[in-house]
């Protein structure tokens, strides 16, 4: 193993630590989060439907499921062909269920010929105690 | 002008259209947001001192700067020298003096030699009206 890694391991271990010591004066509610940026690249010609498509999946996802945290659209200004997600599921069975929704089977089935790639990629959070305050001047 | 590109932008006439309808039934605060993904690539002997640096300087930009509305840091999982920020300011000016705080000099200087590349994305928010919605589940 790199020294780097296990210097980076042990970042993470404190952070861990030093976020546990701070669950007794709030549950963060934050263990086992799943998070994910999506990469998704549309053909030019399908990409005003996609985003009416995917609008109206995540709406309904973050809408409906409990689980379902945060979904949330973007494009590149420069080339709205790229799309971005940002996604955070409560853990794994709820990013699990939510593929077995409709709402999610239609988004699929409806944009399948569109996507020209997508990748997931998994995300570790660097400041989970901070989120509840990153995120309420959201209005 | 490509025909999807001039349908691009009736879509968005369409949802600003829809937007500025739900204007008199609430506020959504969101005119002139400035939404941004940074891909940012650290060298790998720096990784553990940069993510302390970057949630120390992310942290006191989204307590102490009201219109810094979210500084949200990660990496990812498979490669920690790979960080991505959604950055959500709420407009140019906020950005600007964003700029001019001591923490971000601070972390600008500290990590400059920590750096290997920087990339700042420009987004285009595709469901502006569910930002509430979508962000108020994280705790």
């Amino acid at each position: 193993m790199k020294p780097q890694r296990i210097g980076l391991y042990l970042l993470m271990l404190a952070l861990s630590i030093n976020s546990f010591g701070q669950e007794s004066e709030r549950d963060s509610g934050n263990e086992g989060l799943m998070v994910r940026l999506a990469e998704i690249k549309i053909d030019s010609i399908y990409v005003d439907e996609y985003i009416v498509i995917l609008k109206e999946e995540s709406e309904a996802s973050v809408r409906l499921e409990p689980g379902v945290i945060c979904i949330y659209p973007m494009f590149k200004k420069e080339n709205p062909t790229e799309i971005r997600l940002l996604e955070i599921y409560a853990n794994k069975e709820a990013y699990e269920s939510h593929l077995r929704t409709a709402h999610f089977k239609h988004y699929k089935e409806t944009t399948l010929k569109m996507v020209k790639s997508l990748e997931l990629i998994d995300m570790e959070v660097i400041d989970t105690e901070s989120m509840p305050m990153i995120f309420k001047k959201i209005k």
